[in-house]
């Protein structure tokens, strides 16, 4: 398992929360987000999905990973 | 009909818009969020529901009517 936290503008309240969090279990990766930090922790198997997939599933919730 | 601007505090994305919408048509309310103003234009039949009851839907989402 691999552990990164990722940079993440636009999350404002707990829906947003819920919206990454949901999307990143649908793919197998665990999310912790920080709204006030604005950052995103991911903990994925490298052998199922590589973080730029990661990102962009992050990146189709109208969230800009930076 | 009636037709009412509230101030309320709080909503900051797209997924709060659509909360609040969808909580006033569950009461048969027609909502109009202005996410920039911070504002919601309710209109509604006042011989169904007051609008005490309408705050009361809104704010029980999370957010505060001022």
């Amino acid at each position: 398992m691999k552990n990164q936290t990722l940079k993440v503008e636009g999350m404002s309240c707990n829906h947003c929360v819920n919206a990454i969090e949901s999307t990143l279990k649908e793919i197998g990766v665990k999310g912790n987000v920080d709204l006030n930090k604005g950052s995103v922790e991911v903990i994925y198997d490298e052998s199922n999905i590589n973080l730029e997939a990661i990102k962009e599933a992050i990146e189709d919730q109208g969230y800009d990973v930076v």
